[in-house]
């Protein structure tokens, strides 16, 4: 797909059809999240892959809003460090945030849908994913194949307009 | 260009060719960024966009490894406001991280070269920039042609490998 049509096809999916994605899918997607650039070339993640649909289940009860991980064909959890420096913390999450998004156009790119989710329940996220006592999960990447409507370019994106959010030269 | 071709050619570039970059392809790569997802679609961001060489000469002092700010073509200062809440300031570098993402790639579609940075003296950059009080500057996204050779796809990243990052199913 042409790039453009990638980013501007993506958006939130919470509905999947129920058809696993190919292996070659999912690595595509992972590979685009490991080549994310990162503070000094850090590289603070890790990925767990997970398609096991009860384990999926599982995993969906790390938060409220984490229902739609229980109807995917698979989700990337993404894994950090626990830190006490607030200055690392804030660099580890717009790296994750980098790498979450180049997952996610690769993913458009495919035509499979995607829907992040937060994680509250840090023991539950660690039962489920086996987790050292060191790392947590910061993120659920959900992806399918989208059970609503397939993906294509949105022309009208639910966003602050582009006169409001660019400014010209200065503020 | 084919997204997986962006992606894979997205790379940190830091020397520019002194050639201006079209009005059409900043804006696609600021719409890129207006486009990305944010945490309860809040948009945390706001962009200011400085194409002045000698505002970008001022601009280029904020932080000791800016200096490819001032031979850039163009930089996107991507702008947040202040918060007392470490973890509204979390949510917003993660979706700050997303909106970067999604800018670097739209730019490599386009053959356009970008290497952010972060942001030590705030003084400046907001003196700069016209800053209000209640905002600064997260990161400087550097843009324009590479001075080096053009962009294409890297088959062998500086990364850690994929084995190293991604387990399956559990740490």
């Amino acid at each position: 797909m042409d790039t453009w049509d990638a980013i501007t096809s993506r958006r939130d999916v919470r509905e999947f059809e129920d058809r696993p994605l190919a292996e070659e899918e999912l690595e595509r997607i992972l590979e685009a999240g490991r080549r994310a650039p990162s503070s000094r070339n850090w590289q603070p993640w890790d990925f767990v892959l997970v398609t096991d649909r009860k384990q999926l289940g599982e995993l969906a009860k790390v938060w409220r809003g984490a229902g739609h991980v229980g109807r995917s064909a698979a989700t990337i959890a993404v894994i950090l460090a626990h830190s006490d420096d607030a200055g690392e913390r804030e660099r580890a999450q717009y790296d994750i945030g980098q790498a979450t998004m180049a997952m996610q156009i690769a993913a458009a790119d495919l035509g499979i849908g995607s829907g992040h989710s937060a994680v509250g329940d840090q023991d539950q996220a660690r039962a489920v994913l086996g987790l050292p006592k060191d790392r947590y999960a910061a993120y659920l990447i959900p992806l399918g194949y989208p059970a609503d409507r397939p993906l294509e370019p949105i022309k009208k994106p639910d966003r602050r307009t582009f006169a409001e959010v660019v400014h010209r030269g200065r503020w």
